[in-house]
């Protein structure tokens, strides 16, 4: 299975902030983050199915906001944290802070 | 007409990040910015329909990234940055300083 992953010259703003803009999603950068290292799909604690789960790691992936790497039947995420900050500088320091915020 | 403008307690990260994650949307919300003073729906030169421009309004409005004031039979547009800098310190700079890379 070929996995997509856009380059930093490739990145698109609307499209970065469409992938951030769904609870989910949020919820899976933001542990992500706070982790900081590789962690597999179904290791978030979201209560949705298993397409609707593949579809936001899809979203995510296209839009450069995360990697996945195929381990075995698996999929590894991790977070592309240099390269959102090379091409957005401040503003996933600032979506992760709102989304603490929030949650807190 | 009635319209409706949530209050900052309102105020939700995953709304306000869809309603920027559209490039017409961002490009009305960067020529607030620019400007910094109330404008017309139709000030914008957006090559859109009259629905669709009054559709993006609404969405922004209702996020709550931008206020609408009624004035005869316009709507005059104001971005509301203190509100949006108060709830989520850092978010619109960092959206504003990408899009205007991305334009530049």
């Amino acid at each position: 299975m070929y996995l997509h992953h856009p380059t930093r010259e490739d990145f698109d703003l609307p499209t970065v902030l469409h992938a951030l803009s769904d609870p989910q999603r949020l919820r899976i950068v933001v542990s992500l983050a706070e982790h900081d290292e590789p962690a597999r799909c179904g290791s978030f604690g979201l209560d949705v199915t298993k397409s609707t789960l593949t579809h936001h790691f899809r979203v995510l992936r296209e839009a450069g906001v995360i990697t996945q790497e195929l381990v075995g039947t698996s999929k590894l995420n991790s977070l592309r944290r240099e390269d959102l900050d090379a091409c957005f500088p401040g503003l996933l320091d600032a979506v992760l802070a709102s989304a603490l915020t929030a949650a807190a």
